[in-house]
């Protein structure tokens, strides 16, 4: 359908299954998450992996934030072409064809890139020259995550020594995502393992300045952190993505409270028992790897389980639904259902008032 | 990247992630499906929620499949404008701008949806009439599921006979999804267990001709049950889908010989630690509520886990794996692997024959 039949439609009318936005609720969330980082030192560099639209990126930015992250070489070209010139890819990028990508897009704004590997760094750096650019990269540490990274301590002293002679690139700083620990319920708990990682992020930056080396970015944070990272003394920016959206998943940790701002409308196409309906949404629109998705304001009604296109309602006796009630679903995980749509439709006072495309959607390479 | 110039491309220049079809194997498992209904009484209606990709339901029928089946009306709206004319529509459709649509399309086509409410079924009949169109219907009958459905035996013969008053509507049979039973890999005991499901299903059926009424269809049956429920008498179709591609999950059932014809083309971005490497696939590339995928081809290699974009490797200290290496994952749950992805790239002796669209992806209205 065009876009423009569907703004002014109401809830009730938009075809489902359809991903919606709480406008006053996300704007909200950004507004609160800027409003802290105007009070640290810290500064805020949202993760556009969670939203992939460039218009929540561009909100994001005109309330502070200094740029954006990016999983995805692919998801970076979107948020440049809409005009955003300063994006952290939080990933290393190592075949010829995507280096050649990445240093062309630097021509564009400030690209910054994970690094941590030589031959890698030699190969990007060359390709820099050859295109006239200078590529900015931070070493990403390995803080306690078991990924990517160098070890923390004197394998990155040895690592930036080397990095430094390469003509190509400009080495800015670290990367040290320490994990989100939305595992961790308890804020004192969550704090303690969240800090013991950024100790060994901060302890190689003072390692890398006593060896004389500059460190402009020392990146680290997620939303589960943000107010742990986003304090500890050195880090410079925080990598939050969540918070803009939330999910159940999420809102389980103590400190954190930003709104759901995202629900997936589902239709009732089933009511073949007194205990059981059927909505129109299962594993190809919302995900479970986080668990399963929680029904909004239906007392007495949870979703049992969730198969390709179908979602199960177990009920109450006494809930009254019928086919073609619209029930919405509050996902676990914000970022993994995101990336199965194309569209939000974006809700004030019950009225789609924008049809936002996810434009990186799919951007996978 | 247009393309054009990705045809022709050896596996290790396409860049990554990538989802592959070897040709030969795909081409393989459509002939010995195929192959199979020439000999049996029933048909294969292969369901096409798995490829979501026209040409691949045209490859079906052209040696012998009779139409495809769809989960969505909007899957159902991009194979009619493929050319195909006979789409089975194996879940209800409630909404009236839906209801609009479905009998829109049965002008294009044969269309047959799936009904298990009375009310629904009358607004369809009135829309239909209005349009002009007799609308196929089929009744979804719960024959162990617990999903949708009417329930087999008596409610259902009520149902039809309520059905045949409405004059848009044209009742042409039953749908009783048995279940795939990809947790029973034992043949005899999967059998068992399919056969006790179809027993309710063909009983309702003989119910209803005893009544008076023509059975033309009687639809059941998955990947896992097609040479069970495809050789029960009076079973008239059979819904396989999964068996073009195939994946760890079904290749676990006794008697299913197909091969693996899509894997998921990973780079490896980290190799951070003898024990361990990280390529460029996490859970927006590849699902995993069936299992971790499997690694294809790499003695001492396992996925060990998925986050959002990467997937880390463990390895024995055998594995020589280096950055830039590609790595073949095999999907546990091909269908909502293939839900993930906008292409496929089409392999054949390790070049690339096609890059084709997966028109479907997306379509979940």
């Amino acid at each position: 359908m065009p876009e423009i039949s569907e703004t002014g439609l109401s809830k009730d009318e938009i075809e489902t299954p359809a991903l919606l936005i709480d406008l006053d609720a996300l704007e909200r969330n950004i507004n609160k998450m800027a409003d802290y980082f105007s009070k640290v030192e810290a500064s805020l560099r949202p993760h556009a992996k969670t939203h992939k639209t460039p218009i929540i990126a561009h909100k994001q930015i005109k309330v502070g934030a200094i740029g954006v992250c990016c999983q995805k070489l692919s998801e970076a070209e979107v948020m440049v072409a809409s005009g955003i010139d300063d994006v952290l890819i939080t990933n290393e990028v190592v075949n010829p064809s995507k280096i050649k990508r990445l240093v062309s897009l630097s021509k564009h704004g400030r690209i910054i890139v994970a690094v941590d590997d030589l031959e890698i760094a030699k190969a990007t750096s060359e390709t820099a020259v050859k295109t006239g650019v200078k590529q900015d990269v931070v070493i990403e540490v390995n803080v306690g995550l078991n990924r990517c990274g160098v070890e923390p301590g004197k394998p990155t002293v040895e690592f930036a020594k080397k990095l430094l002679k390469l003509k190509g690139l400009n080495l800015v700083g670290l990367l040290g995502y320490e994990g989100s620990f939305f595992n961790i319920s308890d804020f004192e708990e969550r704090k303690k393992a969240a800090n013991a990682r950024n100790k060994l992020l901060i302890e190689t930056r003072d390692l890398l300045e006593d060896a004389g080396i500059t460190v402009e970015i020392v990146s680290a944070g997620a939303t589960g952190t943000y107010n742990i990272t986003g304090e500890y003394p050195g880090i410079t920016e925080i990598e939050a993505g969540s918070y803009v959206f939330m999910d159940t998943t999420y809102t389980r940790l103590a400190g954190l409270d930003f709104e759901y701002a995202l629900t997936l409308l589902t239709t009732v196409i089933s009511r073949p028992a007194l205990e059981r309906a059927v909505v129109d949404a299962g594993l190809k629109e919302v995900t479970k790897e986080f668990g399963m998705p929680q029904v909004k304001d239906v007392e007495g009604a949870t979703l049992q389980s969730l198969s390709e296109e179908h979602g199960t309602l177990r009920l109450e006796k006494t809930v009254d639904l019928k086919i073609g009630d619209k029930i919405e679903l509050i996902p676990s995980h914000c970022c993994t259902t995101v990336n199965l749509h194309d569209k939000y439709y974006c809700l004030r006072d019950g009225v789609v008032e924008a049809v936002w495309n996810i434009a990186a959607r799919g951007k996978i390479r």
